[in-house]
């Protein structure tokens, strides 16, 4: 049932350095590219990296970004600003969390480092992949074999659900 | 397994009639509230809407949302901005994408009707509900029985993955 692997994505952020195989970053971008966007625009793009070289310039190029330099592998998730200037974000977004809920459906482990407004974040992860300037940089996701534990959960609020008006 | 519930969520415009139970709200605001959000924030605010009137008007508010005036409910998607200005949107974008897959989950139909950056939509969604000002409108989601039937699909396009750089 899906809302399992909804409710067992969780931000791992230590894993066990193990490779994780190419037929599984496939099925994770198969998962991104299922989003929605507006207009169906698809303005998405994303960069893979597992050269360990690469992975530990990304972790010294993100203030959060420590874990890369053990991760199996990082996908930056960046947005064609041409094609959906007002949308990308959403769109990215959406994607990101396709991925991050089929990464958890997989038994492996990830966290979303956000990027994008944060100018000097960008500025380092475009650096360091040779991201163009029409692109925004919307976060990187940080990948691996889970090397902790979290348990599924929500956080279901009802004070943060509104009936029929706010 | 999850990754069939992210490729059957579908935009679903049209709809049975049939009410959708408050059972399967909660449960799609709780895969909602699971999202990540940036620092753990947790920006987000729901209106729950089922009050036919009131989706009648959200169908006039929103240039897309025809659909609403035949939908079993709506969920108004809201951001705190004074708790997170710069990552709001990403956040309930998150929320939001949760939400779609736990409703396809369910068997149910739904669709993302986009507020947030356009104004125009985002006053006119804000004056029904009654929304306050500190709170960004990022989207509508029109849900119900679905009417319509689309098959699962990713749109994985090899050309949008980057090998270790853009």
């Amino acid at each position: 049932m899906a809302l399992e692997s909804i409710f067992a994505r969780r931000s791992i952020r230590a894993y066990t350095g193990e490779p994780v195989s190419h037929e599984a970053i496939t099925q994770i971008l198969e998962a991104g590219m299922a989003a929605p966007s507006s207009n169906n625009r698809k303005p998405w793009h994303f960069v893979v990296i597992r050269d360990r070289a690469t992975l530990t310039k990304l972790a010294e190029a993100h203030p959060h970004g420590k874990m890369l330099s053990e991760a199996a592998a990082a996908i930056a998730v960046c947005g064609d600003t041409t094609i959906s200037p007002d949308f990308w974000v959403q769109d990215c977004s959406a994607a990101t969390e396709n991925m991050l809920i089929a990464v958890a459906a997989l038994g492996l482990g990830a966290v979303w480092l956000g990027g994008h407004p944060r100018e000097d974040r960008v500025s380092a992860i475009r650096a360091v992949l040779g991201i163009p300037a029409h692109a925004g940089v919307l976060c990187l996701i940080s990948i691996g074999h889970p090397g902790e534990k979290k348990e599924p959960r929500t956080q279901y609020d009802p004070k943060r659900i509104h009936d029929e008006k706010w």
